[in-house]
């Protein structure tokens, strides 16, 4: 069916270059960084440069049924951008515009502008925006929008969704509505600019976004702390959250622990089971004091180490430990990332079941976990080149989300459904949420053309 | 047709003494505090007991399609639970019970539970239920979600919106659908628990709410400053909020500073145009140090008189002077309680605005502000007996709304909709958020029978 679409009227209607049709060049269109081995190939990439680039596009693939997946940077880890066979791929990675007001502390900015470009555009104000997904040196607002990505400092400062303020979208018929605005408070009509948060480019494509900024945050201080027992390291977790609100309550497993070692030498303790990386960003010096309450909870736990700091570039240090965890362990083989989230005092259960599923599955599984939300990252790692240990890997990645779902848990804490995890979210969500979730898809997409196959 | 309704099934499916079809009895739950006068005389009142009897209430209206106003402590402000002739009324005020989790920093709670008993019961661990409405003793959970409910923390600490991890909602069909749980990151499926928030009863009744809490909020230090002008006093406030983050930053206008000293004889400055209260939470003693810092900032700003104490006490008469300035200016009349909203740069704009359409309409205009959100309650005050003021009052509430929205800002910050505001509901969102609003509406509510005539 596809190829008899006739694409002249879309590139007229379109600035020059924006429609790519070459099968090399769409090549790096066609994948995120889930490698989804079922991705298809696309009938063409609109690369928009703008709200309206966007609007043509996606009435030219309404009118003739054509399926849209919008893709930002391609760093989703879900495959909520893979493409599908015949689409139409609409990436807003040419749309990188930002304007910053300080007076209202907002700021309006294209969804083709990395995470970590809003955040220096904000600072040349003074001002913050904190959601800092790992990837946020390459990953895009507008996927941050649309999978309501998380990240290191939403234990204390929240999600994507906490900053949005208002959002411009182009519906399924090419319309663009505009939701929300730079107001800090407003009720008006239901909460269509939440709705959108998280829906993965299945109920409309961001073409716009409004963000709350905050002051610039203040210097940390850093804790570090290894303990020889997992249940020691989530009580010491549990004692620091009900007390105080860390600015980052990081934490690493001891098959992470080691691949950074060995990537690192840092110096890092081999034997123990868990390491927190914890940081204090209240005003000096009570986030030194607020470390050393830490560090007295940890002493109480057990801890075989505690080490703390207030300086800068030491305290870094240990941050970048944790931000190197994934591809330290990258360098044993392929990974299949998990992101599995349960209540807090689950932690230890499920790190524990983890390894478990490891050794049955003789699979290298490494778990990192934003541990002050609940929120971990197991890293199964495999070879694709090797079928059975794959199929092990793939078995052991629906056994780690069977698993968070007995003890309470999620199937995504932050990197969203996409076409990697939709097969366990009915399971998830149960029959009537499910239904209901289906029920607002059909309302908004009634064609069923935006992003098919992700999240349903 | 509502006269032959046979409620006999439905006396005979819920527990004893649920049903109240006493005409007097009734009068109780006809209002909400926004007094409509247009509210009508219900064909009974269900007050709930479970989720099921809520369940078995819906799924009687679907099927004699009546239609179903839920209604929580009846303190709303625009007219939200104003019942409608021959309507169900669903009343939760019976179903208050509360489960605190103080290692997950969760609380499972019934929706007919108070604000302030939430707020209690999570002290009882240490925890914090930020949320607070000035209404916090007599509102209830359900209503704050149902509202999306503000207060006076939200500069620092958000709204409703951000402590609510998970909800129970009864549909129009009469499904219970359970949404989101205790996990504080989860983005599987669609973000219908953010839709449902702020929805106003017109998708679903809530009958069960998960909250995230955090950690009680530290000793207060207080500053209450007095400005000659209005500008002055705006400056302050962009000041403020662009270098560090109070826990509250309150705004009152001569004719609100004036009903309350009439009242308390505190001493207030009289010939202020403006009185900020702010306050900071941070570790002490870096309260006092911040709040010294405000000082500067206020006395830069060519402040007239600038107090400030980190005492407990003092700085809680403060804060009760702000949180008397509605019943001080209700002594001189009835009012209209406006909730307007403007970019935070657009405050004093705004408030000269509202002085000029009081002059304009010869009624007194009182002006309260959340200012650091740039969420105004202007007071209207009338008389209703007089026919004449009264066409003026509500004449000068809809020309409120106007300026607002011309200034870029909401008809409603935090109160909501409900049936008083919606004439101005299709100028805020223009047609295509309207619509897209409306097929949201029709999709979750198809007979039209939740809430009807609520912000629709």
């Amino acid at each position: 069916m596809t190829g008899s679409v006739d694409l002249a009227p879309l590139v007229a209607a379109l600035p020059a270059a924006c429609v790519i049709v070459d099968p090399d060049q769409m090549g790096g269109y066609r994948w995120d960084r889930a490698n989804d081995p079922y991705a298809g190939m696309p009938l063409a990439v609109v690369r928009a440069t703008s709200t309206r680039d966007v609007q043509e596009a996606v009435r030219f693939a309404a009118a003739h049924r054509i399926a849209v997946v919008p893709r930002g940077a391609g760093s989703g880890l879900s495959g909520g951008s893979s493409a599908v066979d015949g689409c139409l791929v609409i990436s807003t990675e040419r749309m990188r515009a930002i304007t910053v007001d300080p007076a209202s502390r907002t700021a309006v900015v294209e969804p083709g502008l990395f995470n970590a470009e809003v955040k220096a555009a904000a600072a040349e104000h003074g001002l913050w925006y904190p959601p800092d997904p790992s990837s946020f040196e390459f990953c895009s607002i507008g996927g941050n929008v649309a999978t309501n990505a998380g990240g290191l400092c939403c234990v204390k400062y929240g999600v994507t969704s906490d900053y949005v303020l208002g959002l411009t979208v182009v519906l399924a018929d090419g319309t663009a509505v505009e939701l929300g605005g730079p107001r800090l408070k407003d009720v008006a009509g239901l909460s269509l600019t939440k709705l959108f948060i998280g829906s993965e480019g299945t109920l409309g494509i961001i073409t716009r976004v409004v963000l709350r900024l905050i002051p610039a945050q203040r210097p940390r201080a850093t804790l570090v702390a290894t303990f020889a027992s997992l249940d020691d390291a989530t009580r010491t977790v549990l004692d620091v959250t009900r007390r105080m609100r860390p600015s980052m309550l990081e934490f690493m497993d001891r098959t992470s622990i080691n691949a950074v070692e060995d990537l690192t030498r840092m110096g890092l303790d081999r034997s123990a089971e868990a390491m927190l990386v914890i940081q204090s960003d209240e005003p000096a010096p009570h986030a030194a004091a607020e470390i050393g309450q830490i560090a007295d909870i940890c002493q109480a736990n057990h801890a075989a180490e505690v080490f703390s700091t207030d300086d800068q570039e030491t305290g870094e240090a240990f941050t970048v430990a944790r931000r190197m965890a994934i591809p330290a362990v990258e360098k044993q083989g392929s990974l299949l990332l998990e992101d599995v989230g349960v209540p807090v005092p689950e932690l230890g259960t499920l790190v524990r079941g983890i390894a478990a599923i490891s050794v049955a599955r003789e699979v290298t599984i490494a778990v990192i976990a934003h541990a002050g939300d609940g929120n971990t990252h197991p890293l199964i790692v495999f070879d694709p080149m090797d079928a059975d240990q794959s199929a092990r890997a793939h078995r052991a990645y629906a056994e780690v989300m069977e698993l968070a779902m007995a003890l309470g848990g999620t199937i995504t804490g932050e990197h969203g459904v996409g076409r990697l995890k939709k097969a366990w979210l009915p399971d998830y969500l149960g029959p009537d949420a499910l239904e209901l979730n289906r029920r607002i898809k059909n309302a908004l997409d009634p064609l069923g053309i935006l992003n098919p196959g992700a999240i349903f």
